[in-house]
C-alpha cells in the first residue's frame, strides 16, 4: 500500500462482523412474523392443531426467505473472501445501502405472508415481495463497480474476464427480478414462479476466482 | 489444499460469527415471549405479585429452552473446533438450514408456554414443542454426512470409528425426538418427560475426538 | 496442555463472540420497552410534548439498566482477558446460565418501568427489579468456583489471595442484592437506594490481576 | 506498556465486537418501526397498493436513519482503526454511554415517522428526532477527551494538530445539532433541512490520520 493511502483504507474485519450481525438479526427476525395466536383465534380456528396447520403459508414464506437471506450472506462471505481486499468510508456506505435492503426483507416477507392468500390483495403482496427480492441486487452491482474502479479495493490479481462475468451475472439477476416485478401487477403467479426458479438457481455455488498469472497483489 | 480447490472452499470464521449471531438472537428473543402485562391484567390477577407468580410456566419454559438452544450452540462450537475444518457454499446452505430450525424454537416455545396449561390445547402445544425439538437434528446429520463425504470438510485425521459413533448418537437423538413427537398427540406428559430426560442427557459433554495415528491433515 | 485433555478444552473465542452477541441484544432490547404511543394516547396526554415528558421514568430506567448490563459486559470482558484462559462444555453451560440472567433483565426492567409509579404495585415492581439485579451474581460465583477448581480454566499464575479477593467481593454483591430484595417487599425506596448505590460502586474498575512470581502458565 | 499498567488496560477487540453487535441490532430494529398492517387498515386505505404508497414517510425515515446509524458505525470503525489503541473499564463505560444514544435512535425515529405528518404534533416529533441526532455527539467528545488525556488510549504518534481538528469538528457538530433542536420547537422544517444537510456532509470520509514523525508508539 502506498504511503498516501495511509488512513484512507480500512481493514475489512469490522465490516464483516457488522454485516454478519445485520444478516443474523434480519434472518432471525423472520420468525417474529409468525405470530403467536391469542386464545380467541385458536378457538375460532377450531383448535390449536387446526390453527397451526392453517397458517402453512407462513412456514413456506419463512423457509424461502430464510434461505434467500442466507444465500445473500453466503455470497457476501465469498465476495469478501476472494474479491474484496480492503474497504474505505464510501465503500462502507455502499455496504450499508446493501444491508438496508437486506433488513427490509422481513417487512416485504411479512406483507407477502399475510396477504398472498387473500385474492383481493395477492397482486400487491407479490409486488411487495418482488421489490424485496429486487432491491439488494443494484447495491451489489454498485459494490462491484466501485471496488473494481482502478482495482482500488479488489484483489488485483483477478482477471478482467472473471470480473466481467460477475457483472454480467448481476445484470441478469436485476433483469429477471425486474421482469418478475413487472408481472406481479397482473400475473402474480408468474412472478412467484420466476422467484422460485431464481431461488433454486441461487443454490449453485458462486464462481471460483480466476487470476491473471503475471499480476501481483498490491494490497499486501 | 490442491490448486483446483482454490476458490471452492471458504474459511470457517465468518460461518462461526454468523452462526453465533443467529444463536445469540434466537436465545435472547425467548425473553420477549414473557409478555409485559397491562394494568388491567395485573388488576384481574389480583395484584402484580399474583400475576408474576401465576405465569410461572413461562419462566420454566424460558429456562429450559434457553438451555436447549445454549446446548446446541455449545455443540456447534465443539463441532467446528474439532471436526469441521473448512466450508463451501453448499455447506453454508446446510448450516443455514440448521439455523432456520434453531430460529424456529422461540415460536414453538411460545406456543407451548401459552397453551400447555390449557387442557384443551395441551396435546397440540406439546406436539408443537416436540417438533421444535426434533427439527434441528436432521440438519445436523446432513452436516455430518456432507462434511464426511471423502473427508472434504472434516479433519481427515479423525478415526472412522469416531465419526461412526457420532452418526449413531445423532440417529438415536432423532429416534427419541420422533417417539416424543408421536406420543404428544395422545400422551403429552410422556413427551414432556422424554424431552426433559433428553435435556438432562445433553448436559454431558460431547465426545473427545479420536484420531488415526498415521493420517495427515490435508486441509493445512 | 496434557494430551489427555485434547478434545476436552475449547478455545474461548466463540464463547466471547456468543456472549457479546447476547449482551448486545439484551442491552438493545431495552429501547423496545419504551413504547411508541398511539395517537389516542398522545391526545389524552395533552399533546406529544406532554406525553414524552410524562414517561420520564422510562428514560431513567433505560439509562440505569443500559449501564448495568454494560457494566456486566465490561466485567465479563475483564474476566476473560485476565482470569479465564479456556473453556469446556460444562463451563459453556455455566456461561449460558449467566447469559440467561442477563437476558432476563429487559423483562424485570420493563415491569419496574411500567409499575413503579403506581403506588399499589410499587413493592412488587421493585421486588421484580431486585430479583433481576440479584440473579446474575450467583452464576458469576459458579463460574469462578468451577474455573478455579484445580486451576483448570484460569490463568494458573494468578495468586490465591487475588482469587480469594474476587470471591469475597462477589459474596458481598450477592448479600447486598439479597438485602435489597428483602427490603423491596415493604420498603421499596430502601431497595431502590441500595441498588443505586451499588450501581455507582460498579463504575469502579475491576481489580488488576496479581500473580505468583514463580508459577508457569500450563495452558500455553 | 509499563508493568504497573498490567491488568488496567484491555484489548479493544471485544469492545469492537460488542459495539458492532449493538449497532447491528439498533440499525436492524428500524424495520420493525414499519408496521405490518391489519386487514382492516388495508381495507380502510382502499387496498394494499394504496396502503403501501401511503406510508412513504416511513420509508424515507428508514432510509435516512439507517444511513445515520451506519455513518456513526463507519466513523467508530475509523476511530478504533486509527486513533484508539486500547481500552479500560472507564473507557468501556464511555463507549456504553455512546451506544446508549445509538440504541435510542430507533425510538426517536419511530416518534418522528409516526407523528411528523400530523401538523399538530410536527414540532414535538421534530424535537424528538433532533434530540436523537444530538445525543450521540457529546459521548463521542468525552471518548476523545478521555482517550487523549496523557495519550493514555490513543496512538501516541498522532499529531496534536490532528487531534485538535477532530475536537473542532465535533464541537461544530454539537453546535449544529443544538441549533436544529432549538428551531424544532417553532420551525420544524428548518430543523429538518439542517439535519438533512448535516446528513449529506457526513458522507464525506473522516480525516486521514496525521503523525508526528519523531514519536514512538508506546502501546506496542
Amino acid at each position: 500500500m502506498e504511503n498516501k493511502d495511509k488512513g484512507t483504507y480500512l481493514k475489512k474485519d469490522r465490516l464483516e462482523m457488522f454485516t454478519d450481525g445485520v444478516f443474523a438479526i434480519a434472518i432471525t427476525l423472520l420468525i417474529l412474523e409468525i405470530k403467536i395466536p391469542k386464545h380467541e383465534q385458536v378457538h375460532e380456528a377450531g383448535g390449536l392443531y387446526n390453527y397451526l396447520l392453517h397458517i402453512w403459508p407462513s412456514y413456506v414464506t419463512y423457509f424461502i426467505t430464510f434461505f434467500m437471506i442466507g444465500i445473500y450472506w453466503s455470497n457476501h462471505h465469498w465476495l469478501f473472501e476472494f474479491i474484496i481486499k480492503r474497504t474505505n468510508h464510501f465503500f462502507n456506505m455502499l455496504n450499508i445501502l446493501f444491508l438496508m435492503t437486506i433488513a427490509f426483507m422481513p417487512f416485504t416477507t411479512a406483507i407477502f405472508g399475510d396477504f398472498v392468500m387473500d385474492e383481493e390483495y395477492r397482486n400487491a403482496a407479490t409486488t411487495a415481495y418482488s421489490i424485496g427480492v429486487l432491491l439488494p441486487v443494484p447495491p451489489v452491482i454498485f459494490i462491484f463497480l466501485y471496488a473494481m474502479h482502478r482495482k482500488r479495493l479488489i484483489d488485483p490479481r483477478l482477471s478482467a474476464s472473471f470480473m466481467k462475468k460477475q457483472i454480467i451475472k448481476l445484470t441478469a439477476s436485476v433483469t429477471i427480478a425486474s421482469v418478475a416485478l413487472a408481472f406481479s401487477f397482473n400475473y402474480p403467479m408468474v412472478s412467484i414462479i420466476m422467484i422460485l426458479v431464481t431461488f433454486v438457481m441461487f443454490f449453485l455455488p458462486p464462481d471460483a476466482p480466476e487470476y491473471d498469472d503475471n499480476s501481483i497483489d498490491i494490497t499486501k
